[in-house]
């Protein structure tokens, strides 16, 4: 049971606000290798080893530490299958689907507008 | 002129590889700070103390290391405006206000679905 009481219901979340949790959901899902973990779980559930390979360049460590992170914030499941050894599995949760769409479109535009950005910063540096 | 000849033109964007350039791009965008100015500036244009004040917690120094990247990668304006002390003004370019969309729309996404990570996070520190 949780209680609701101390909840100030008129404290709607607001990413603007300091001390808004909502500023540290953002940085997990937006973090380096969270948001490609997160898109890269969008095709399917990924065990470890694959998803490590999807990731290019991720630590095992920081793989691992990002994963618990997502999990944490139910953004992904982690399902251990009976195998000898066992099989770990992670899949996007129905919210991790979604943050995962969102992160997936801002992709599709910097991909695509690149060029455009490298442009950009060649003038700024050339100043 | 660019010179485009040395740019294989097979070798599209991809952000799952390691040394792709749209990494470093989504990290500017999407850097605890980067998000917050660029969202703030779909309202339009502001100067840098407003800007401070609307992005709550940043100091001077990030928030100017922050904007540079930002007009680095041609995101954002930056205009000086004559007067006595002399203004800076800063606001969107075209394609930072196709970012800031979707970086919108990710924000509202998790401010929404905050009371659900809230719980998630209770019970994976219960376990």
């Amino acid at each position: 049971m949780t209680d609701d009481a101390d909840i100030d219901p008129t404290l709607e979340p607001d990413v603007f606000s300091r001390d808004c949790a909502s500023r540290g959901v953002l940085q997990d899902a937006t973090s380096r290798w969270g948001l490609l973990a997160l898109v890269a779980l969008r095709d399917g559930e990924l065990r470890f080893s694959a998803l490590r390979r999807r990731v290019d360049g991720v630590s095992e460590r920081m793989l691992s530490s990002t994963l618990q992170s997502l999990e944490r914030d139910g953004f992904i499941d982690r399902e251990v299958l009976q195998a000898i050894p066992p099989k770990v599995e992670y899949s996007l949760t129905d919210l991790g689907a979604e943050v995962a769409d969102r992160l997936a479109g801002l992709i599709d535009l910097v991909e695509g507008r690149l060029p455009e950005v490298e442009k950009s910063r060649q003038d700024y540096d050339a100043r």
